[in-house]
């Protein structure tokens, strides 16, 4: 069902500043940017071999990313997981009591997604993702 | 220099309990277990994709992973990029004036490793890993 590591975001106050550091001094190149009005945020989505960075700056204090930065400060934020089947891993997720953010997979930024609660999975936000084939 | 994200580390109380989650529910498997009483932690990988999932379990509450259990409680702890070459990146990374927990390589779980500290990663815990050829 799991394929692979598909991203780790990271939540920024300044996607400009943390691109000094993920992109210019580390050398990651970038493959997206993005404002995602309905989300909050603008992300810049970094290559880093078969996987990406997200970095995550809020458009304002009152969104998800914003308020995860006035309560925990910069750092991670979620991991994503990509699966080849989301509808039969949600299912049985569903079926062995996990905890979900999404009851029914969404569209996302990368294909369909849901969130898994963090209750379920040790204090993780945890996202599945599906790309499109 | 960076090739891939070699791990992500998640602090928990009990392995036993994330075990549940991560091997049995999500279906990762499991490749390697250690204790490593100098790091104070238990630590289980399992393996995603090219990538791994470490999940780690404090030896006692003042250790580091049990400090951050105690101020941050369970979740995402460390991200790790594996790269080919630490000597040449943390010279460069030196000379670009980023702050570093280790100022040479050291013998890790993984290989030769140095991390970084989560000032100049914005407030990730960042290791870089160069396991043996």
């Amino acid at each position: 069902m799991i394929q692979k590591i598909h991203h780790v975001a990271i939540a920024v106050q300044s996607l400009e500043d943390a691109l000094r550091f993920y992109r210019d001094t580390l050398g990651l190149p970038v493959h997206e940017q993005a404002t995602r009005e309905d989300q909050g945020v603008k992300a810049v989505v970094l290559t880093i071999g078969q996987s990406e960075i997200e970095l995550l700056e809020p458009l304002g204090p009152d969104t998800p990313v914003g308020r995860f930065l006035e309560r925990r400060g910069e750092g991670l934020h979620h991991i994503c997981f990509q699966t080849d089947d989301i509808d039969k891993d949600l299912a049985e997720l569903k079926a062995k009591d996990v905890e979900l953010i999404d009851q029914e997979p969404r569209q996302g930024l990368v294909g369909r997604i849901c969130f898994l609660h963090p209750r379920s999975t040790k204090g993780v936000l945890l996202e599945l993702a599906q790309p499109p084939e």
